[in-house]
């Protein structure tokens, strides 16, 4: 197992199989086709909770367990950003190496409120994986999929030009009763006039199932 | 304008401008890239109320107005489907006009419990429009994005084989305080099993951004 330590120990890449790193080429395991869902009979699947797509190949949701697995796998990922300080669970590091997912770690606390600190470089770090398509398609999950997922998602919005009142609509659709305003201040204060440098990238995003502003 | 009749009326498909018709080369009217965007200066971009994406080129939403218009350039939309039974406003269809975006009609009476009647043969029609692939960017949009959107969206996540709670959660997340039980009812009883056929289609999606089960 490969570990790499990303600006400041911010993150800890885990790449749990040698091999593809980051080429553009379709992951080592491929999704799953049609053909062979309908060759796996007709059992339902098992989104994690609050699970959406956020753009295209960029997921959200709160913890995968192992009911998970076999939706996760019709995704085809290729990274997992968590941002969570708890070690990642033996089960769930297991579902990555044998479908080779990279993990990125972004150890951040839980807090609640009034004691609420999104540390804003570590946001800004795995922003940049995020938005680096070598990393697509990728889920971001914490515990919940709602402060900590919520901020990063948010932020990317931010970066996408969306007015506030947008981001804050779809933080609250997913934090629900329990949006808070910590959180939104973070994502307001959020200043993504250093991060121009990936506007490109970022919008490239929107157009990437269209062949435009992608290189494949 | 050329006007189509669907099956037993239950769409109006209206091709506001004559042309690419059902090929599956990009739209005439591309996605806006970065650099369009870097040009157009540092305007916010206002996605429509309850905005997001279902899936690779599906898309949700409340009612877009003019000030949204910009926001659903990005997305390079090639289609969309409407379930009011209200005409279609002026504005919106001159949008629809210049940007070479199809039309799909289905007049879905938007009542209140408890006299809800969602159609069950006009959501089976709508359906089929959003798993063919050729429609694609696609967007689903009614009055609030919440109750005739929702219905939708939680059948295609059915031929989707998503399990029924995991279903209910995304309805819930849009329509929050307004979710009806006879809405949830209603997509519970939706029999997927006549639609088999789109099984492949429904499944591709997942996966067409990484060139697997898509033909382009």
């Amino acid at each position: 197992m490969k570990v790499e330590n990303c600006k400041a120990e911010m993150c800890r890449a885990i790449e749990v199989v040698s091999g593809h790193g980051h080429d553009l080429s379709p992951p080592e395991k491929s999704p799953l086709t049609g053909e062979d869902l309908e060759r796996e009979g007709e059992d339902l699947f098992v989104p994690p909770l609050n699970f959406a797509m956020v753009d295209n190949g960029i997921f959200r949701s709160g913890f995968p367990d192992s009911a998970n697995f076999s939706f996760l796998q019709t995704l085809g990922l290729r990274s997992i950003i968590y941002l969570c300080p708890e070690p990642y669970p033996e089960a769930n590091a297991e579902f990555l190496k044998s479908n080779g997912i990279r993990l990125f770690e972004f150890g951040i606390e839980g807090h609640k409120e009034p004691f609420v600190n999104i540390p804003e470089d570590t946001i800004r770090e795995a922003l940049k994986i995020v938005l680096d398509v070598r990393n697509h398609p990728l889920l971001i999950h914490c515990k919940r999929g709602k402060h900590r997922t919520g901020c990063l998602v948010g932020c990317l919005r931010k970066l996408q030009r969306w007015c506030l009142s947008s981001v804050f609509d779809e933080y609250q659709r997913f934090a629900a009763a329990k949006a808070r305003v910590s959180d939104q201040r973070f994502m307001e204060l959020f200043d993504v006039s250093s991060m121009k440098a990936f506007a490109n990238v970022t919008f490239s995003i929107h157009t990437s199932c269209f062949g435009i502003n992608r290189k494949r």
